[in-house]
């Protein structure tokens, strides 16, 4: 595997062919941002509003928070100046959770702000960009903005997320028996030893989770308005796959490993469950259908492996370990213990590597292009 | 002097007696927010938007932070209520430099929108307020927001900063000779020692700098606006006086002593000055005129002892020099180096004290009520 940010196209949707993979690596990468960019130009050119609003829900703090909205403002400017209309203001609202490391981001302004400055003097348009860019911390699973003050929504590898305040935790009855013992034994999410009951619990906070994004949005966004939502997701109605899921199961057997050294308590792994559903196209589109205030523009199915750190002599495996361990520590040193930390994704990289020597393992990302009616 | 928030009412515009000073204390403090409120409910009376854009420029990040936030939402709602429209979106835009510690707010958010529904289970509003709260970093000294998307602007305390970008010396002419040896020797700002040159470079970049600053506001407010600016300021035409600049003058003492012991080259001190300036009533007033777009509502003057801290035997005159030292110790370390920084403050402090035992200083507070035409 390619530790660079390679994205592997696994065909269009409903499509299980995974023929001429290698040679559509640079393609895919391409056609996810190019989707992006061609869906707010075709917003742009049908508006052309005086001030637009851009949203970038889960933005998370890295250093390429902002690249992408520095390609958005680009491809604007270069459809206004092809249209000859002025460019419009940008209003950007940056959202992550309240505990998202804003200042660094913050800090990062003037000299973002400096550099699309710089790129436009290039001579295709005369004034620099107008841009006015905001932090707003919360939960988007709820109301962030004011009523229709977005034109443009971009949600990258967030909402794969389950909302942390409406935790599975919550619903007793399904992945809790009466005595409040778990009925999801010795794992951490849906697993092939799962009963029904697990699944269902999982995509019914999932549905209630991506309807209220929806009905969120729906009072944020103007008539018209885009929403590009790349999340990952799960190819066909089985659960139990090489993809998404499996990196859990993985995770759930190293789990299980330091169980068996002693080092970790079953009943421990029985009530952890991570706060992630990895939804089928079919559940996606029934909830939009549902909600009822946005059409369907487009899905998009890719293969995409996200490796964003490339360390040197890091196996593959550690590599995707690292990743996975950057978004649970706080969850699971909660749960477990600061302790484990090290042992358990040790083995969970090495786990990782063992299953990709055998057979690939390909997480599946989805592309969504909702429009608002 | 009490070490809490205490304020003392010096009287209107224009009256120098302070008679009856210790009387007036709680009053002044009530009539600071008593104005604020009073401006923002008059606003929203005459106005009654269904969104509200209220920003707070330098609204820095001590506990305070969003206590005036919740006082302004809690006024408009009452009004609201009194006159039997429903209430208004709330769009909250909190500025301050990008390096300005904006996660702590954003941590404080939940648990601040928490309280703000609970108080309003009182029965005076059956729904909770809507209230985006936006973190926007960047110096007011320039355009922060789009166009037309402010009713209320409130600046507290941050005024009589200047800019940093346009720093005084970058005023060559004026604050150094042409071999670029300052004019302005052995002291930090506008001191009885300081040829005329001085003040009037102090001068003009207060005027660049609030010119600009009410041109930027000028597009983001709507018609009929309001600004509330809380400034520090000089009862007279005189800069030397025992108000504000008394402060700097026993700081600018504090380095000479610092200079004689040995610590400190003299030089050094030539070459530093602070960004700050006390402007007078009359040339708040001009700027406000030439600019054109704002009617100046009301303009009152306090004398008002902001000390936010009250430490355990810590001396008056300690307490001011440790808030002076937690504005200016980033500066003072960068030029003097951080190691003189202990012994600056101890002896400032001492100063401090002794000199208000002699005779009382009194800093002036001017609030500046403006209307956007």
């Amino acid at each position: 595997m390619d530790v660079d940010n390679v994205f592997h196209m696994t065909g269009g949707t409903g499509r299980t062919s995974y023929t001429n993979n290698s040679s559509l690596q640079k393609k895919a990468s391409d056609m996810v941002k190019h989707i992006t960019l061609e869906t707010v130009q075709e917003l742009y050119l049908t508006t052309t509003p005086k001030t637009l609003g851009i949203a970038d829900l889960g933005c998370s703090s890295g250093p390429n928070t902002l690249s992408i909205i520095r390609d958005i403002v680009e491809a604007v400017q270069t459809t206004s100046h092809k249209i000859m209309v002025p460019p419009p203001e940008f209003q950007v609202y940056l959202n992550d959770l309240p505990t998202n490391d804003f200042n660094s981001i913050f800090k990062s302004l003037p000299e973002f702000s400096k550099k699309l400055n710089e790129e436009r003097k290039d001579g295709t348009s005369t004034t620099s960009p107008s841009i006015f860019i905001g932090g707003y911390p919360g939960s988007f699973y709820g109301r962030l903005l004011p009523n229709n003050c977005l034109h443009f929504v971009y949600s990258s590898y967030s909402l794969h997320w389950l909302s942390k305040e409406s935790t599975l935790t919550q619903v007793p009855s399904a992945l809790y028996d009466e005595k409040g013992n778990s009925v999801n034994k010795g794992t951490i999410y849906i697993s092939d030893t799962s009963p029904k009951e697990v699944s269902q619990a999982y995509l019914k906070q999932f549905q209630e989770n991506f309807s209220l994004f929806l009905r969120s949005r729906c009072k944020e966004l103007t008539e018209g308005g885009r929403m590009v939502l790349i999340l990952l997701g799960r190819e066909g109605p089985n659960h139990v796959d090489r993809g998404n899921s499996f990196f859990w199961e993985l995770l759930s057997r190293s789990f299980s490993i330091l169980v068996s050294k002693g080092v970790v308590e079953e009943e421990k792994i029985d009530s952890y469950d991570v706060h992630f559903y990895a939804p089928s196209k079919d559940e996606i589109e029934e909830e939009v259908r549902k909600e009822g205030s946005f059409q369907l523009d487009r899905f998009e199915m890719f293969e995409i492996e996200r490796n964003e750190k490339k360390n040197n002599n890091e196996s593959p495996g550690m590599t995707i370990a690292m990743t996975v361990r950057a978004v649970q520590e706080s969850m699971i040193s909660q749960h477990f213990g600061q302790g484990i930390l090290d042992d358990l994704f040790e083995i969970y990289g090495r786990l990782i590597d063992e299953e990709m020597a055998k057979e690939a393992i390909r997480p599946i990302t989805f592309v969504v292009i909702l429009r608002k009616l």
